[in-house]
């Protein structure tokens, strides 16, 4: 029974966000689901993105978060486009409520749209919410078996993005055996390591965002 | 429909979890449910307790995560009974997987039982595991915001552990906001700074649970 419900749920939604991933793509946008643990820097990575990238793209964020609109406001203050959804104790957005997002957003002119998710690795793993590809951070001070620990968030991921890398000399975190955990759950998986505090090896994540973009342009 | 379901499950799991604790209080045992996001240091801070209290306590541990062995190996390289479950991607422990691991423990000659969460700072906060009390940690590099952000776990946890001090001088993390905004959600909550790898402040938290397991002496 609990099963059966969980297996509807998680088809409805599949359902909801593949209508939305086609009208997305109708307007030649990019669509990606940002997703980590709270604290990997989800956030600054946007912030730092969005800066970056102002004169080239023009960028929307879609923000999730438990409680507060502290994340909308950050993304906001770069001059893109930003919704807060609040989901109250949820652990996840899903289709549903980011197609209602979407429909406060001028998407007419957006290039890219990235939703940053829940701060969580696990529930965000089950449900797709639209995006073209899923991309997933792990920051260093979190310990480099994550890929083991939490598989599932890592083998549905296109990306994995290393954030914190300025902080490498204080953690015991090796970059290789990260990469290693990931490829042996998702051999396909681009890995970025970085720092969107200081902006080491940002070059890399914005060549492949530019690639992308480049494939949904109409 | 959906509500409902999950209202039952959540009251079912409340029936299981409190008969689990009036058992092991019977049996003078202290029962901690220790939450954090992935990478926090629950395992580290597990060690280090351990080691150092092994010769005036005997603790167990339970160690839930989606996948892999790990933990429980660490744990009982220090000498501790411990047991893992392996969630295959669920979220959270429950009060029935824990009642399923406590029977491969032999409590008789348990003084304080850990339950370590899977690594979520979301969904575990719901599900009760026959805990007396919900620990927390939220390591300095994960950001001074996360009470606010996270507010459900905190608000039902009765010690947050500020983890991972040792990391203060190279992130922009300040204790007094932290904890105000873990106040602000939950006035009761006792605070412990410390560092699981260097030792620091481990003291303090040493302190509480020789204070707390002297009150479930039978």
């Amino acid at each position: 029974m609990k099963v059966d419900v969980v297996r509807n749920i998680l088809e409805a939604n599949d359902a909801v966000a593949a209508e939305l991933n086609a009208r997305l793509t109708a307007k030649g946008i990019l669509t990606l689901n940002l997703m980590s643990s709270p604290g990997s820097g989800k956030t600054t990575l946007l912030e730092r993105t969005l800066t970056d990238l102002k004169h080239e793209f023009c960028m929307a964020v879609i923000e999730g978060d438990c409680q507060t609109e502290n994340d909308a406001r950050r993304v906001a203050a770069t001059g893109a486009q930003a919704i807060q959804i609040n989901t109250d104790g949820g652990c996840h957005l899903d289709g549903a409520m980011v197609r209602e997002a979407c429909a406060k957003l001028k998407l007419d002119e957006v290039d890219i749209l990235v939703i940053e998710n829940v701060g969580n690795l696990v529930c965000p793993a089950e449900f797709s919410v639209g995006e073209d590809y899923k991309v997933t951070i792990l920051s260093v001070t979190e310990g480099d078996d994550k890929p083991e620990k939490y598989p599932f968030i890592f083998a549905q991921s296109q990306v994995m993005i290393l954030n914190k890398i300025d902080l490498l000399p204080y953690v015991n975190f090796s970059v290789e055996r990260a990469s290693s955990f990931a490829c042996a759950v998702n051999p396909a998986i681009q890995i970025f390591p970085l720092s969107a505090t200081t902006g080491q090896g940002m070059d890399a994540w914005y060549a492949w965002l530019r690639t992308e973009r480049d494939k949904k342009r109409l």
